[in-house]
């Protein structure tokens, strides 16, 4: 068993807001996260394979089925787009990384198959990353 | 002469949109940047000041005073925000980041002074960048 | 489950030495970090949590909370402090990056209830790193 | 039980080709990393050896010998090499990283006990890294 | 006056080897570097251009028309490729990092125009680096 | 001409403490940073020398003899060492990352004769770097 990742990278702009509060409550459990007009951020996306390699190739899956899984499914959907206007697979739910994430392996799971996705891994920022593995 | 470079990092919303423009030629010139719902960046800034080490302390400036500084000027401006809506000192300028970097030089050298700012160095994403040296 | 990681970063000074031994011990064992007038360094620390976001909010945990008890707990204890002598938590222990992880770990498991610790990550440089699950 | 890693880098050509195919299939399926006259990374490679840190040192295991091991069993044989043709551990299988890294994980793991080496993890680029620990 | 800059990456195999000497001066000269079997790295490019923003799109240049000369005259001819056999640009020259950043200058600088091109920085390794400037 | 740069990094101990001044201007200048049991960083030291390629050899200068001269001059006086008490060449100086950059220059530039030396860039941290060019 090896685990492959390939690392890709997309912004996007967003807000913290639960609709069913009023702007108080808002405001004071996002905190600038919450601000009206938005923010944004560069996020790095780590989509992890987990398989036995082809002895023909060498591969565990190739590489560039990969990358065109995760450009229509994520890429194009996301990049330079509004996470909370813009992302159909988004639409019901806070952009929280956490959320963000689960999404994204719902989205990547049944494309990959018959690989196995193991986890993903979102970097909002160099310092806050999340990892979900479909547990 | 010794360069002294402190690195500070903050993310922002931001559109590419000339007003003057109608739909089509902003969306042919800007292309995703254009988007309508905005996107955003991690953005990373580096200040540097130029000087002579003051003997008593080895310092060519007190780290705290700049880092006040940068803060109040910039940081409390621009952090979590929207470029194009939300700062004071970008409001009638398209939020490139050459224009942006142009307009941190413009609010911190009056600030810095008597010390000597060198060079505004903005991060958009790890692989672009702009460097003014108000020049 | 997701996993939510946190990076922060301080500097220290340490010395390895095990009092126990004689000095040409000490030497033999740590080499140069043995050094009797220290060395330091800065260190990275990345605090993992596992949880089930809250959906009203998208959070496993409130980042500010976590913030609060890092810097309660660890970093005003350790940051530009001397490892053998400031901090009470690591007084009778020879000061490794194991060592030191897991101590760390001992601080904030308690603090962190009722979310649950998964992992303390913590690089002594960018080359050696340690990583604690409590196991 | 403490999660020991250290980090080295090495850089290597490399050609993805099955010899048991023609031309057109090696080129159809490995695209330009099937380049007749080779290519190259600047590998990066982490080494992690799980154990319990040994109380007097407080080390896990001592990094002078576990760097002695990688340096003499991995680096002098793929250091500034062609892995194709100049590596003896990999001479009988593709050199993709997937194969790589296992090949690895073969040489280290005996030399290494008794201490338990737990995964090889090996970057072929900054966006691209695979891991294996023996399953 | 602003600095742009765009930072793209390759890899690529070579070998340090002056034909005009023997074997045994080649390989006190260069060392492993003049491995017969080649060896290779993840190169790193940032190509600056000087110049003011244009004040309808905030652009010193058009980023995509520089990816597109970056694209054509550099990265196609250089990525997954070998210096000393496959490319043009560098036949005839021993393709140490100094000479490579001359050559890609002189490939870059008549494409830019009539935008002025500032410098060259070639990383061949992440401690490793040149930079040209045309003087 | 060429600007080629090699990066080196150490780690060291050290506190910013002005002997002529009492304990409380000191606290009040040098905040955490006059520890009295000390702290200490990861310092990264960028050598960059300026110089035309030796067409024989594609080299400005042979990196093995700048690796020897920084490695004698420099790494051996303060890789784990206390920069206050250890290194001869600070022995007389507020150990700030200004003054650390000066007697790096004035150790090297004398040695690296016939070449240039253009610049010393030291990193005291990923966030606050100095450089100094012997202007």
């Amino acid at each position: 068993m090896v685990y492959v990742t390939r690392r890709v990278h997309f912004n996007a702009a967003h807000r913290m807001h639960n609709p069913a509060w009023d702007a108080d409550t808002n405001a004071a459990t996002f905190g600038p996260c919450n601000n009206a007009n938005w923010h944004g951020h560069n996020y790095e996306l780590e989509v992890t394979v987990a398989g036995t390699p082809d002895p023909d190739t060498g591969y565990v899956l190739d590489l560039a089925r990969l990358n065109r899984i995760v450009q229509t499914c994520i890429l194009d959907k996301v990049d330079h787009k509004n996470l909370n206007l813009d992302v159909d697979f988004m639409r019901d739910v806070i952009p929280s990384t956490e959320h963000f994430a689960i999404r994204i392996w719902q989205q990547l799971e049944p494309q990959l198959r018959p690989h196995r996705l193991h986890a993903i891994r979102l970097y909002e920022t160099a310092r806050n990353y999340v990892e979900y593995r479909g547990e």
